[in-house]
């Protein structure tokens, strides 16, 4: 018998996902239908519905589901979830689409089908909708997010509201049948995990509460800690990267990866602590996305997310533990639920904001050290590039020198990049 | 509205201390009754009675009672409790008082009346009853627990066992109102806290999550440790320190406590540590001290008792976490208890063994450390004792240098006091 939290929703895992035989009868008929163009965001979301990671949906929302999600975290029939999945689609398709068409979802970028959909709503967002679900999921109580500074700054700066106001103003809604996990189970192979498989694992290992740290950065020493303090008081702990897209500029995957493995090798204790990666984009929707992490955490057999400072946040957009108060807020909180089926059950592990201190002579957070700013190790990420760019030493104690050097290699093979492109536009000015 | 864990037992605290004129005329009253003798040991339970810090219990033990707590470690209501409570007097008092008496209970090392008490049952323990009780109460699972070793030296080298055995057969039941609280509140101002004192401080502080310390020994770097992760996962850390009896060689309270009190100045934020004493006596009896050390934490408002290795443990009696386990073993546990107004709700904070490890560079655990014995920082209590004994420097990172320094002047003052003794009596000597 599992030891784990059930899945969110009462439902078990709802995998939409085919595979063998059948997958191979949906594809062929997937060719036949009405192929319809999906973005690299929604494949995430689409993979997700797929494994059961995102159970209990079993496909994109309705505009009830989406209205109910903005406005109370509750879909349609009362289920908490805190952040809309949607489809959206050009005016030509929505147009020659009618309710209970099958389409074929197809990711272009790959030359790829999918899934198949059937459609049981068409729904409509207008501009002001669009604009209010920004307000609702994605605007804060930061500074970036004042009522006179937000829609002036929004645009160009939270890659989240230009996700939801890229979007066409046609939605689809409709269970789906996934057929493809995309190049997440081949170019992740080992740290790609459906929630099927990590709770084997953690099942396999007795678990019973599992935290998870979300990482979507290299993994300092600080976020080690955070998870040290999770194996201190939970049966494990689930090291779950983000492997989906993320903003220009942000380490991929493949690296964080590598840091993180090296890591586990040579800092912790390999019976308590699992890596995983999951197949979502960022939306750095702040505290809607921490509860979200946390609901789909629930299905991969997560019982405690760990929250830190700004979880899932950009730029100024949120304050620095809104994404842990937010916890406190939720309808269907885990007490008195009138409807436990429909509560979120994982919990938050809420830490404040660590650093190494020279005078505690270790790891500590606000909460535990009473010593200066100058006694304390904290490294901007800006300073952090710099130094791995130019080869410099960190500063002592921020990170492992093991860490350290796959980011040094990373930032050089860039550096090579750049100059190779130099080299060649300036040898290319000579040829002319 | 208090935010905290109901005291145990579903009764509120059972304070019997009386106060003002209430005392006075009790006092009047005792002087005229029959003056039964209690133990040291007696008193601390005594004064825990009174202050409601053993609620529910407003009196020392029926047979009933102690039968039950000692099988099944229930109360004959069917309350929790896992360690008898009871009192035992000399033949000549048991025959000497009837059923309905009133008597009054006196602490003759300090020529003082503790309580009065109305007996509501005399009973009896046969020599066959003690062995009994030791075995259930204080045979663990450790080497010297052994069915073939245990007898052999438990009544040399097991100071609960010693204590139980020393008992006299007779003992008196009943509820007491008590009149003093000793010297306690004098010899430990700012450090000694009712419950309801603990409750109020707690309340204050808006706390309804608290992690408690029990501490015996000085506090060094592991405790600190093990607070410091409490103060991560709970609203504050109570850092309860045992201020009465121990074994001989043992360090004094009064030394320990200006330990913590210097830790808590130079290492840890004020708003998250709280520092208390109670007055009990240890009786060494590991897993179901554990329980008890919970059990009546809940009195004083906490939610979560830290138990790390061998915690309340002697010799080679109990294994390294007998006293972790035994808490997921106990009647009425908190899920799914029939009664939850008889169940113990503070539950176990387990923490691995905590030392200090220099790969790691900070303090670590068996489940975060995946380090060797040489990396970490490991200092038997006997080579610490000689170190601060002779003076000589501990090896870095074990301990605070402040807190050593405490315990070297004390050691200090020991070795004085016995060049003084020595001294003198090689005066006497000489002078015969």
């Amino acid at each position: 018998m599992s030891k784990l939290l059930p899945p969110h929703g009462g439902k078990g895992l709802t995998v939409t996902l085919l595979e063998g035989s059948e997958r191979d009868a949906e594809l062929k008929k997937a060719q036949g239908l009405r192929k319809v163009e999906i973005s690299r965001g929604e494949r995430g979301d689409l993979i997700m519905i797929g494994t059961g990671g995102f159970s209990p949906l079993g496909g994109f929302m309705t505009r009830e589901d989406w209205k109910g999600v903005c406005e109370n975290m509750l879909l349609a029939d009362g289920t908490f979830w805190p952040v809309p999945v949607n489809l959206s689609v050009s005016k030509e398709d929505f147009d020659a689409i009618n309710d209970g068409d099958e389409v074929a979802l197809y990711f272009a970028e790959k030359d790829e089908f999918m899934a198949t959909m059937k459609i049981t709503q068409k729904w409509e967002k207008s501009e002001d909708d669009k604009k209010w679900e920004c307000e609702t999921v994605y605007k804060g109580q930061g500074e970036e997010s004042a009522d006179d500074v937000f829609w002036k700054i929004a645009m160009e700066d939270h890659p989240g509201v230009q996700r939801v106001m890229a979007d066409k103003n046609y939605f689809l809604a409709g269970p789906v049948k996934v057929l493809s996990e995309g190049d997440f189970p081949t170019k992740f192979k080992g740290t790609y995990m459906r929630p099927a498989d990590a709770r084997a694992e953690f099942d396999k290992r007795g678990w019973g509460t599992v935290a998870a740290l979300q990482l979507r950065n290299p993994m300092h020493r600080s976020h080690e800690h955070l998870v040290k303090i999770a194996i201190e008081v939970c049966d494990g702990a689930f090291i779950h990267s983000l492997i989906g897209a993320l903003k220009p500029g942000d380490i991929p995957a493949e690296v964080r990866i590598e840091c993180i493995n090296t890591l586990i090798d040579g800092y912790f204790v390999k019976d308590f602590a699992v890596q995983g990666g999951y197949p979502l984009d960022m939306r750095y929707a702040g505290p809607r996305e921490a509860l979200l992490h946390a609901t789909f955490r629930q299905n991969y057999g997560v019982s405690h997310m760990i929250i830190g400072r700004d979880h899932a946040g950009v730029g100024d957009f949120y304050t620095l533990f809104e994404a842990q108060e937010i916890f406190d807020r939720i309808p269907y909180a885990q007490e008195g639920c009138p409807d436990p089926g429909k509560a979120l059950l994982c919990k938050p592990l809420k830490i404040d904001w660590t650093f190494y201190c020279k005078k505690c002579d270790g790891m500590a957070s606000m909460r535990t050290c009473p010593h200066g700013k100058d006694d304390r190790v904290i490294l901007s990420g800006t300073k952090l590039r710099k130094a791995l760019s130019d080869g410099e030493p960190v500063v002592d104690h921020f990170g492992r020198e093991e860490v350290l050097e796959i980011l040094r290699e990373y930032y050089a093979g860039l550096t090579e990049k750049v100059e190779v492109k130099m080299q060649k536009a300036a040898s290319g000015a000579d040829m002319k």
